[in-house]
């Protein structure tokens, strides 16, 4: 691992005592704590945490997720397996203990919209941006940044290729169709829907580096990318569409915006439509928004539980369908794990050591936490007035 | 048909003209209002409204729903193809606008519970008790009283059969788990799961001749009726079960009791147990409970949205799956209303006139919704900490 060279470098003894170190008692506190998930500190297992500064403990009980995440970034701490460490901590409902919003969160989803248009910029700029050179070595070929689908896949590039045939199929695309895809990032959707299926897209996207990456993807196929926010978007009647997909974008939409979200759905699907939403979900409300990633991977993002959306989907749509693969998203982060360890040697002189550790760190914490059943991946197939005849979910 | 003759013997002529007979500028209105639906007032089409007493349009007008099925019951209109005209009426959403709520209902609906303890047993009075010489004449030979499974079945015996089995295997019934039927009818399903899947089962019913003519079905099988309220059912710790199911029983629940229904669920299921929720939905709250439905089919009851059950599950349990297969009750209300009428000539000394159009409506009049769309078939699947590996359907 290249992280066990990199942590035994830091010894405890490179740390002076501070004042707020943690107490016998607290420590005591902690291993207790983290007894029924098995977890050890300095243990030998390699889902344990491996202290290398006992700093580290005091902001961990202190700041809660951030304080964890952060610690790790700057190397106050060390995990070989920290998916598993963060499976075993979330089956153990470790979470609920630690998790603390800070004020400053707690009125800005209170009182403001973490999601207006002016600041849903910033998701782009800060994270998608990040590099097209960095995500196409982490990526499959097609660049699919979302979960892929498993069940007859053996590795990666075919489990994008069958989330991109699932959702085809789910939407019943016949040639001649027109689809909107809310949220396109590279236009990987469209481009297989265009290729296979025969049918002319319209991709939203508010990253600059996206559309004009994938516009280039696209060759002479009738894909169009559209620079514009969803609320902005207003097609004519006449150029309604016979299909929306809308892949991993939900989750910066806000459950402030979800009435508007699905408002324009409705203002662009044909009545006799369908539309596919495919969304990481989580499993009560009140689990907010974790406070590390919302700060260093997806500014003012939001992940939705059930009890958020379907007030917003009642009245507006029938509910044809509810398939949840979130086990998939397990798979598709530690594939990516993989292919982002593997072409570090070639990244590294482009990045420092904190942006290696917050990389991992994202990629193994989010897969533990979908292993551990945490977070959810639903795909919902919806209608305006319901399909005639019913509606059949392809697997 | 049987009704045409009975219709044709009520003429207007019988009526005398009434204070309250709607006026020639209020049956243009009403022509106006049927036109988008394509039905007409004593018009050639079988889902036309032959009026047989001219009061009868004030009374629809004036007590919307009520007053439809009422004057229907009575003999004031009829209708070859009712299942059509509702089918039609409601795709043109007439039942937007003729929809009214009694202050009553309403002052019952937001002050009262309608179905406390007390009440809950009208239900089981008024409706399940009408009969099981009755019940058998319509249903399939198990005396499924819920709606069948149609993907590959070719007529009802075979629908309720196949619905029975999807059941056992979403939930991954094996030889040796205790299964809990929550509302379990005649225990048609307790029946097939301990006969085909080897389980064990309990059954709770609140219906005194349900478990009485249940019992005496199951012979040697392991299979106990409870009477019994879902909410006094308490089962030891070590008495928990590895499976519930629940079909057909949510809709006289009533979003009061919601939280206390899944409070049952998680008391009575093991941790790394599933439970299947199988119920009749509707596509927004505001439409409520319809009043005709609730004064003569099922006092009490309360067809449940999206938006109102999700706040109950959410941080309860993981939606595993939503399956919606609305239609295929459609296909099955037709053929209970076959059978119904088939077995009329021998039914018709115990029940009334009255009874017979009221039967006929509800039956007819249900089909129609299920196929406008108007009414969802939801199976959902539940799980208390998300089944390890993921959920697969199996359809």
């Amino acid at each position: 691992m290249v992280t066990s060279s990199r942590s035994t470098s830091q010894t405890t003894s490179q740390y002076t005592p501070a004042f707020d170190q943690i107490s016998p008692r607290q420590r005591q506190a902690l291993v207790a704590l983290l007894k029924p998930a098995g977890i050890s500190i300095n243990g030998p297992q390699p889902w344990d945490i491996q202290l290398n500064d006992p700093q580290a403990l005091s902001r961990i009980v202190r700041e809660g997720s951030l304080g964890l995440g952060e610690s790790y970034m700057e190397g106050q701490w060390s995990c070989e397996r920290l998916d598993i460490l963060f499976e075993r901590a979330l089956r153990a409902g470790l979470d609920h203990r630690l998790q603390r919003l800070g004020w400053q969160q707690w009125l800005l989803q209170t009182l403001a919209n973490p999601q207006s248009i002016l600041r849903s910029r910033q998701v782009g700029l800060a994270h998608y941006d990040l590099g097209n050179r960095f995500f196409a070595s982490m990526l499959d070929s097609r660049m699919t940044y979302t979960c892929g689908y498993w069940l007859r896949a053996r590795n990666l590039e075919e489990a994008q290729l069958a989330k991109l045939d699932l959702i085809c199929r789910k939407l019943g695309l016949q040639p001649g169709m027109r689809l909107l895809d809310i949220g396109c990032g590279w236009g990987s959707l469209m481009r297989y829907a265009a290729e296979r299926y025969g049918v002319e897209c319209v991709g939203l996207t508010i990253s600059k580096e996206q559309a004009e990456y994938g516009s280039q993807l696209m060759g002479d196929l009738p894909v169009r990318f559209e620079f514009a926010d969803y609320r902005e978007y207003q097609p004519s009647r006449a150029q309604s569409f016979d299909r929306i997909a809308s892949v991993g974008m939900f989750e910066h939409v806000g459950h402030k915006n979800y009435e508007a979200y699905f408002n324009t759905v409705s203002r662009c699907l044909k009545p006799d439509g369908l539309c596919l939403l495919h969304t990481i979900g989580k499993n009560r409300p009140a689990a907010g928004t974790d406070p590390w990633i919302n700060r260093y991977i997806f500014p003012n993002g939001e992940i939705p539980a059930l009890s958020q959306i379907m007030p917003a989907i009642d009245g507006r749509f029938v509910v044809e369908d509810l398939h949840n693969f979130g086990c998939d998203y397990d798979h598709t982060l530690m594939a990516w794990h993989e292919n982002f360890e593997q072409h570090w040697p070639q990244l590294k002189s482009r990045y420092d050591e904190r942006f290696y550790r917050m990389w991992r760190y994202y990629l193994l914490s989010c897969a533990g936490a979908f292993r551990a059943r945490s977070l959810q991946l639903w795909q919902l197939v919806l209608s305006p007035h319901g399909v005639e005849q019913g509606y059949r979910r392809h697997n």
